[in-house]
């Protein structure tokens, strides 16, 4: 199973710094987690022009809820969490669920 | 590479019926979309108690942005999507990006 841990950052006021620190000092604070076993990022495409989409989408995958629980409890999870208020200035949004894996019916696979 | 499709359901009038619609009629409809390669599902966890997280997340992933787009323009595609609005009480709201891999550092994988 997969816990995963969505995190959506609102647009920044300097896109270039908040680049430069989350490369260089949040994702190795992230990365150092016990119990991560994926993370993502990815920059949405805007879909409706009237809607904003997020600046930076990360997912972070854990095994279950509580090695997600346990993360954020360790020294490195606070490190990680707490880094965030310092280059989020257009703000942050985190949710997390279970991935259940939808058969994909008639769809191949490559 | 994985280009990836986000779809956050917001809260719906009846979860019952959601639930029902969703399972028998809009799942089959959307795994028939050609260059679907993986579709995932959750129901998020309230993180803040004063932010109502979405119903429902789904999680399509293609192979690029633009098996994307021609799936969407197929017209399993466009059943799909028309059905969306027949359901989403709560409405919908959609980003996609590339889904980029953050080496785990220090991070051991199961």
């Amino acid at each position: 199973m997969v816990h995963r841990l969505v995190v959506s950052y609102g647009q920044p006021d300097d896109p270039g710094a908040f680049d430069a620190h989350y490369r260089d000092t949040h994702v190795p604070l992230a990365t150092a987690m016990p119990g991560l076993v994926r993370f993502t990022v990815g920059h949405p495409v805007p879909v409706d022009p009237s809607e904003l989409p997020p600046y930076l989408v990360a997912e972070l995958d854990f095994a279950s809820e509580e090695d997600m629980a346990q993360a954020f409890a360790s020294p490195e999870g606070a490190a990680a969490a707490a880094d965030v208020g310092t280059f989020a200035s257009g703000g942050a949004t985190m949710v997390h669920f279970e991935v259940h894996e939808v058969p994909a019916g008639t769809t191949s696979r490559p």
